[in-house]
């Protein structure tokens, strides 16, 4: 129990750190109504996460704010709760936070969200469907979530296309490594079923959540393109677009956000993004502004006005309540739900308990780090799982599943037998946490260096064009 | 009391009529929420302000919503309490209501708004600084508010120009001489001033707050458009937009629309407007799209660029809000606020006690309407001031304050010394109800039939003109 004092700060007994959680829960609440330093907030959260990792310790019970803890509660005296998975993983579109090193429980989320498991049947139908053997995203459960896969599949069977949609906001010009993976998948899906794609950088919400100017963001949304870009995407088959320009460029584009507009109230956007009386209305009337691409007659120039053009949007399973509400609302105005491919969140050099931030240089490796920074971040950062010393590595084994070297090899090693070898060795003590850090540093540095070349390639006559409305290689 | 107990169904006592009151008023709101027919609510809300109007004789007090009358309630019985200007006109964007015969107190709504009386100095100074007789509905406080025009006027004197901007919402095809007003002064103001004027056509307002399609609000703007083009308007000094259009046409207006929903909360648009947690998103974030225009640099084709430029609004004073609204966000994000001028409403033919309704045939003299439908429909419809007899009208003579007839020539009659004589003739029973309406009816004929043909001229051609996002004849 010492080390649960020493985490709980002092706290003597369940109420007291029940207490304690509550304060903390005032207290983050209050820093983001402040909209306070983002490193102000984040410390505040952690010590929130921290403080519920305790009290579970302590009473074997998850922390509920209106719950206090029972008089005869058993105390636990377990080790860190490494199954610790509770019901109060937070995942939006803002906020991403759980307890549990492993990272999200994701199988309570798909429940949850009400979404589907990707399960093997579905990974071997897109194999069958597609030609193609399945990328390593769908092999490994990365993307591990769905809404009416079967149905696009089915249709795309008898011919019936379809085309993705995807996108990214862009609050700086640094990507990291993390954004790339609902792009590179994209790509994918792209190469494999020779359909359309449109790409939406959300600048204007960026603007309405961040303290940044209108010409911050579009200037973010331009630099952030060059990234997506040079991960290779056809300008023939592409449109890139900023909301800012786009808005403005395209009636049939507004008329869609006013319809979504129309039919969606404020006690539904509250219920489903938290929003409060004190939020502006920009941010309140924002979802319908992502969720109007996911009708393909925002796209005329692409579709030649057709409306019933089915929409795939591969993306982070923290963006799944944007598309919620569009599926809620497509039926109403008369449009086709978009199918949904939702993937895991790609987790903080510190650990998987939180998603990563733009702005925090050492919590992810960067677009334009060195290959010296890759080493000095992984090397210095990323979390081991494995023991204190090496004696008690090479006796007990590291855990894979916590490691986030290992995880971020999940991630960028192609190779299944080599990851599977990794693993074990990792697991046996053999592979100690130097040896995989190596590994995940040399995968790390060619793959960087070789986008940044790519990237270097990227003219701004390029990104006009991929950013021009346009017909697009198909027609429909 | 026998006429009272007759309006007020049956009521004997002042705590019955207070709960037929209560009743009534749930009813009007319940039928609002429902949305029912607008004939249903209109019947709902005539016996309402009916009720109020019979309450007031009882008690000699005005109603008010939750405060019950008094055991020891002195019974009035006063005629018709004419001068029973009450608290409680409401005025906002959808509705307009008192139960005073005259119409609202707008001495009183001057002092609840915070805006300025036009008093005689300002209306000798807009002459002096314009070097024109100022138009009748200044002469007749018919414009009877405004903010900062002093600040306008010394701008103007000083050689800095201004632009205006009015609007309309585009509720149906049909339009009533009283939606002229606003064109007919700003017409005027253009004329004399000669400066830019740029008219918005809320096709999107329509649209989210109607039972109305997309296409349908899109096709009333343009019906309309040809209505004001009829007024007489420059091509190449006024810029006529449908929102539906201009958004999807102009980054620089949606980054202004973006820019004002960033800087005002639910909270202030629940204060202002009156919305609600059930409302749609669409309407809650809208007053910016309204607010929008008001900063020249939502208009880079006409202003350069330029986001100084002073904006002159003239509209009626329901429209108000709107504008609070934007003069509390303008200095916020750089720009100049706003200047108004307020219009009091124009009466229907049964009564100043609401605004007109587009949709109701009977409510109002329709653009379209033959000569003898006018005739009809003032002989008909158009409530008298006068006595129920010949007998009585010339001995004790009529009411021009509540008389609609009388009150259509301030509006229409062009000659000052014309209409004081016919006040004078009708308060002294010299002139009949049926040679007043007469009068009027030998003013309006002409007047449309002067509209029709103008507006028979109007090509699509030219509203194509009007409606294209271009410079105009002015260096900025």
């Amino acid at each position: 129990m010492t080390d649960c004092q020493a985490d709980g700060e002092g706290a003597n007994s369940p109420m007291e750190l029940y207490e304690k959680l509550n304060a903390q829960g005032e207290k983050v609440r209050s820093l983001k109504t402040a909209k306070a330093e983002k490193a102000e907030i984040d410390a505040a959260v952690q010590l929130l996460l921290k403080l519920k990792v305790d009290y579970k310790q302590m009473t074997g019970n998850d922390y509920k704010a209106g719950c206090p803890p029972s008089e005869n509660v058993v105390m636990s005296d377990n080790g860190p709760a490494a199954d610790g998975a509770d019901d109060e993983d937070t995942v939006d579109p803002w906020n991403v936070a759980t307890s549990n090193a492993k990272g999200v429980d994701y199988d309570k989320l798909i429940v949850r969200f009400g979404s589907s498991k990707i399960d093997q049947e579905l990974v071997d139908r897109i194999e069958k469907v597609s030609g193609q053997r399945p990328h390593r995203f769908l092999r490994r459960g990365i993307f591990f979530s769905h809404r009416d896969m079967h149905q696009v599949l089915d249709a795309y069977e008898k011919s019936k296309s379809f085309y993705l949609y995807t996108g990214r906001g862009p609050s700086s010009e640094a990507m990291h490594v993390g954004h790339l993976i609902p792009f590179i998948f994209t790509k994918w899906l792209q190469d494999v079923f020779d359909i359309p794609l449109v790409i939406q950088l959300t600048d204007d919400e960026k603007y309405l959540w961040k303290d940044l100017t209108l010409e911050e963001c579009r200037r973010f949304a331009v630099e952030n393109a060059k990234d997506i870009i040079a991960c290779g995407f056809d300008v023939n088959k592409t449109f890139i677009f900023s909301d800012l320009d786009y808005m403005g460029a395209s009636p049939e584009f507004y008329r869609n956000v006013v319809k979504i507009q129309k039919h969606v109230t404020f006690n539904q956007v509250k219920g489903i993004f938290g929003f409060t009386d004190s939020d502006c209305i920009g941010k309140i009337s924002f979802p319908a502004i992502q969720a109007a691409p996911s009708f393909s007659n925002s796209f005329p120039q692409i579709f030649g006005g057709k409306k019933d053009i089915q929409c795939l949007i591969p993306c982070a399973i923290d963006q799944d309540p944007y598309f919620r509400m569009t599926r809620d609302v497509a039926p109403r105005i008369g449009y086709p739900k978009p199918a949904l491919l939702h993937s895991t969140f790609f987790p903080a050099l510190q650990g998987a308990q939180t998603k990563m931030s733009a702005s925090d240089a050492n919590s992810s490796i960067f677009l334009t780090d060195t290959p010296k920074q890759i080493k000095n971040k992984v090397n210095k950062h990323a979390f081991s799982g494995g023991k204190d010393t090496v004696e008690e590595h090479r006796k007990y084994g590291g855990n894979a599943d916590v490691d986030v070297s290992f995880m971020y090899l999940t991630f960028f090693l192609e190779d299944d037998e080599q990851l599977e070898k990794i693993k074990q060795d990792y697991t046996s003590g053999a592979l100690l946490t130097g040896e995989l850090k190596k590994i995940l540093i040399e995968t790390l540095q060619p793959m960087i260096a070789q986008h940044q070349e790519r990237r270097k390639q990227v003219t701004d006559e390029m990104v006009q064009q991929f950013m021009t409305p346009r017909p697009l290689n198909f027609n429909f």
